[in-house]
């Protein structure tokens, strides 16, 4: 019989830092590009529209010489009887042999993955001299963002913490905010520097911020085209399904824009309404590209830049493979 | 923390017998045609063609108020290395919670499930007076279409099992099938009655048979159009891929067909040469239909029926929740 390793929600946040999700997510996107990782098609199926629904993301990546997949499922009926919300789990398969080799809770590592995937967009499509992070939500997306950002990008020096639809809340929680900023950035060995700060003016933070994180699940924009400045990066997080949108659609006929995926990305990613009002017809890639030197992103820096990101199960698979690298005598082995 | 039972290949062959996977089949099979039982689109993929590939395939049930996906994998590079060539490992979800339920390894499952399949087929299809069970093939498929049909068609008095491409490999091997039917019809307390013979002329026992079952990987009709007399019952559980056949297309032309999924049928099934060649145009229903009284199957005893088996997740999942249900004190729970 084969054994199968089994890793747990608290087990695998002990093991997983975002200098490891950052390596992952940068080698999957990579591979996407060079045939060596492949996005198998997304079952979506609602229970209860807005209530309780469920995906299932599916892939393969070679160097890694794994597949497998990711069920999330959300369920609003949970609330109040002490079970989570959203509950994550992934199998993954030796695509040496297709015996399983692990289960996992996903939890952590889809928030570490999203995270790392806001600091590869900054990394490669922002400016090396960037001091100035805006970020638009202050939920967990946004906090990971943050601490993938301040190690892709050590030149930071304020970040601007905005959350336009309750600002209240965001002053009530901001200490427990800065305090997981730094022990996220503790778990690589490094300590803030940059300032924190709540603010609750948009505009007034936008035109002086040189990299912008969007991580809300806001269905309009937020960020008005003519407030942003020349040289300003956007990473968008929020935006993974159809009707919803954080920033300004005319933003787009500025910008460079690379997706994590086209498709997907002009689908149900920021870029949705921008294509479907037909202010661009195409994207400039997959950033994927631009880390295995087959395109350019950034041109000057004067470009404004979008990386729209809606999620690949092919950065939990690399995520899960770096955490089971790292997880001698952690989890169990169960024989299947 | 959530705890998630894992139930392994030994313990769940200990827990699992026909009659539970008679029932759990039939439920699925009734649930899919009442809007109680979904089937997602499944994913296939080739590492290497006809050498290593792999399927993912996904579904809920109502009544059984879970979800979940099966995953198996086809390597030809394990044998002579230790390891299994097939693989298939199930992961079920509570449908109420979003909760990950229970890990199985999902062989044993596999070949109850499609046993059960062809066992479903006979009762709702074949005539209740049905003597003689002819089945070709002598696989793990063909020995658990034997046990299922016994139990649905108590009337069987002889089985005539053949082999077309390699007889003697069959008459080698037929104390070691009969010992399996005898093993598993004992799980579920029954004796074997019926007489069982090696048969080498195909032709001769078609023309005396009630029941056939169609078991093998062939890719041609082995069963002639003019060797089949009137009101046999055709379970066919072979062809579950395109390019597949095995029984004559022209028998469609005069038999009453039912499938477990009709679109999946004419893509794939024993169907797909029939339909592709117009000698049927459609189906007459699944067998959900008749189970639910909703449609009639055979209308007379003179009629040919088939039931063409393609094998649905929902059938997996319907019997691994009838393993799980009886797996109290068995297995492992691990927290997630």
């Amino acid at each position: 019989m084969n054994k199968i390793k089994i890793l747990n929600k608290l087990e695998i946040k002990n093991i997983l830092n975002m200098n490891m999700a950052l390596n992952a997510v940068e080698s999957a996107y990579s591979q996407k590009n060079s045939l060596k990782g492949n996005v198998w098609p997304l079952v979506f199926y609602e229970y209860e529209h807005n209530v309780f629904d469920l995906d299932i993301r599916l892939g393969n990546l070679e160097d890694q010489k794994a597949y497998g997949l990711k069920l999330i499922s959300y369920n609003e009926n949970n609330v109040g009887k002490g079970l989570d919300k959203v509950n994550a789990t992934s199998l993954i398969f030796d695509s040496n042999t297709g015996q399983p080799l692990a289960l996992l809770n996903s939890s952590p590592i889809t928030l570490y993955r999203t995270g790392a995937a806001a600091g590869i967009g900054a990394k490669y499509l922002a400016r090396q001299d960037s001091k100035n992070l805006l970020v638009v939500g202050c939920g967990n997306i946004a906090v990971y963002s943050v601490v993938a950002i301040l190690l892709t990008m050590p030149k930071i020096e304020n970040i601007f913490i905005s959350n336009p639809k309750d600002y209240e809340s965001l002053t009530r929680r901001i200490d427990s905010i800065k305090q997981k900023i730094n022990e996220l950035l503790e778990e690589c060995n490094v300590t803030l520097k940059a300032n924190i700060e709540c603010v609750n003016n948009l505009e007034k933070y936008t035109k002086v911020s040189d990299i912008i994180v969007t991580a809300t699940p806001s269905e309009e924009a937020m960020i008005k085209f003519n407030w942003v400045k020349e040289g300003t990066h956007f990473s968008c997080m929020g935006a993974c399904m159809e009707g919803k949108q954080e920033i300004d659609e005319n933003i787009f006929s500025k910008a460079i824009v690379f997706a994590d995926d086209e498709i997907q990305c002009l689908k149900q990613g920021e870029t949705q309404t921008a294509y479907k009002k037909h202010i661009i017809l195409k994207l400039n890639g997959e950033i994927g590209k631009i880390i295995l030197n087959k395109k350019q992103g950034r041109e000057s820096a004067q470009d404004i830049t979008i990386f729209d990101s809606t999620g690949l199960f092919i950065q939990d698979l690399a995520t899960s493979i770096e955490v089971l690298n790292h997880s001698n005598n952690v989890g169990k082995e169960v024989e299947l």
